[in-house]
């Protein structure tokens, strides 16, 4: 797996490569990781990526040449060239799957007003991580790279990665650690009692009512076992 | 605007404050930002932070006592604290428009396996970027501080952020900037014309198509004129 990243600030990107799991993963050469200032491919005479808007407006245009040269420069036909956009479709667990199972990822990452509307007609996916606005594509394109990076084989153990929210669309269970009392709060008597068919009964039963809690709409989404439906019928009588 | 991460990696936040717009609003001090390494508060002699969670199971889980420790000693009546979590509430534009209003954020970045449970029970917020799954909530973080401090008066231009997606429940209108002519690809003539009317009303059909194309579901929660009513029947119709 390689990832390439199109930007202006390719500064932005050391953290996420030299920090912990990520950092480690890159020392054992599990993915390759390189970014692309698309500023240094601009044919203006000024070194300028960006323009005024056709039609007037605030806000300056990323430029359809520097970026799509940059593109053409790395892009193989084994890559995957996602642009982040609100319009995109919303990222997601099922989404990092499937892109950390392909050979090259190519982001790229606007910035400033946004870029221009031609540019799209040369990706394959436009992705959004969420209903908000950015300074730029940067911070959303990390937290991506991280979410899929995880899950190549070798980054973290596996049984970890099987356990996490959404894996089973559903949300994780509470978790505990030393001690047993803090601020006068105990750890429920379940986990201290060395029972192993209880405690995953009831860390499954948490996982289950954290979601009717929190997120009802993963449930919908889910095929629930018989089992599962009648324990949540018992909190919907609650 | 003060913010405040707890976070055993605070280098990471470091081109968030370094770059681009942020950059500039931190030199004009419009906002404050530090971090906490949490593990300086560890009273752990080996100066863990993490421990096995009760009950068995993969991974570790963060203690009570360094994070709420590193918590306590930055709180105050004014501070608002920010629990990232998968079963928080999604992060969105309008609750960025609300943090942007605050004194003082406090945000807590889970890393690892998981946190204590009891840990919920001392914040004030539990907030989720996405349905996906990282290696720590740092990446989340600098998403969830760009996008606030982006709409702190003074870090960008008001205008720009008025026309931004999602500002008036709608997706951004295209943009075009030089060449009229890119690889074949015309700027639509409307946006040549100099006609200002008509331009507008250009652009904001098509962020109602777009809108209409891409996410209908922000278009169901919005309140939309009898305008823009007959404009989305006429597209529902072709």
């Amino acid at each position: 797996m390689k990832i390439s990243v199109l930007t202006l600030f390719p500064e932005y990107f050391e953290p996420l490569l030299h920090t912990s799991i990520i950092k480690r993963a890159k020392e054992k050469e599990l993915f390759e990781f390189e970014t692309v200032d698309f500023r240094t491919f601009t044919k203006e005479k000024h070194g300028h990526v960006d323009d005024t808007p056709y039609g007037g407006g605030a806000g300056m245009v990323l430029m359809c040449q520097p970026i799509l040269d940059a593109l053409k420069s790395i892009r193989t036909e084994n890559s995957t060239v996602i642009l982040l956009t609100p319009q995109g479709k919303t990222f997601k667990q099922e989404i990092a799957r499937e892109l950390s199972l392909k050979d090259h990822l190519i982001f790229i990452c606007g910035h400033y007003e946004g870029f221009d509307e031609r540019i799209r007609e040369y990706v394959d996916i436009q992705m959004s991580l969420g209903d908000f606005v950015l300074t730029g594509g940067e911070s959303a394109c990390m937290v991506m790279c991280d979410a899929i990076l995880r899950l190549i084989p070798g980054v973290i153990k596996q049984d970890s990665s099987d356990d996490d929210s959404f894996s089973h669309g559903l949300l994780e269970y509470p978790q505990y650690t030393r001690p047993e009392i803090y601020d006068g709060k105990r750890v429920p008597d379940v986990l201290l009692s060395g029972h192993h068919a209880n405690i995953k009964k009831w860390r499954h039963e948490m996982a289950l009512k954290n979601t009717f809690m929190h997120r009802p709409d993963l449930l919908e989404e889910r095929e629930c076992s018989k089992e599962e439906l009648e324990f949540l019928q018992t909190l919907k009588e609650n």
